[in-house]
């Protein structure tokens, strides 16, 4: 697993963890990965900005599993990969996932084919354990 | 001018200014307001999450002003007031507006009707400019 950010300095998380990331987008070969999972908090709204992480999540998400939690899928209708899935994501931006052509549902953690989504901090047990399996196919 | 927030607590700024709210938005009669002005920040990401917000600030358009800056349209996109505006915003929401139905500019204020747009902190010369004009064609 590979902690990616768009600089290599170490990003400091809402609760105090640090984590130095291993590589930039800059860096990073897409073909390398089966999966990304996009975490949540205001990270997203700055990620969204940048073409080079929307190219690696669309890059990513015509072979392997994308996943996103909380305000994640801010990414992923940016990279306009929310037509026609269903998915969940935080309250805040419902509105957003529905304008950008996905069913919204409110459930802990959804599954539509290869995308993979959640809408809070708690549900991340029901996350983590969607995404285990879906990697554990791919083997 | 009134402050209003969800609560009455005392709301701090990014730059520490801390502003105590005048109102609440269950408190606020929105018949008594000719123009409400959203700011930035993270606020309009909670903002839009209460029906009361959203309800306030359709009242007061349909006689009055509807300004945003930066990630105020957020309020706006879930309020339903932009199909067919022409608007700005921060960068990072562009995708959400122009999914909204709106049509995104990158200009430093745009003024479409009633409703007032800026992008960045630095366009708020043109934005409270813009405000102070349509205030005055009101009296």
């Amino acid at each position: 697993m590979k902690v990616i950010s768009l600089t290599s300095d170490p990003v400091k998380g809402k609760h105090g963890l640090t984590v130095k990331p291993d590589l930039t987008f800059a860096e990073v070969k897409p073909e390398e990965f089966d999966c990304v999972i996009i975490p949540g908090g205001w990270a997203p709204d700055r990620l969204r900005r940048y073409r080079e992480v929307l190219d690696f999540v669309k890059n990513v998400a015509t072979r392997g599993i994308v996943a996103a939690i909380c305000h994640g899928p801010q990414v992923l209708i940016s990279a306009g990969l929310l037509k026609g899935r269903r998915v969940t994501c935080v309250s805040a931006i419902k509105d957003d996932v529905i304008n950008a052509g996905a069913e919204y549902v409110d459930e802990p953690v959804v599954v539509d084919g290869n995308m993979i989504t959640s809408r809070i901090p708690a549900d991340l047990p029901y996350f983590c354990r969607e995404i285990i399996k879906a990697l554990e196919k791919l083997e």
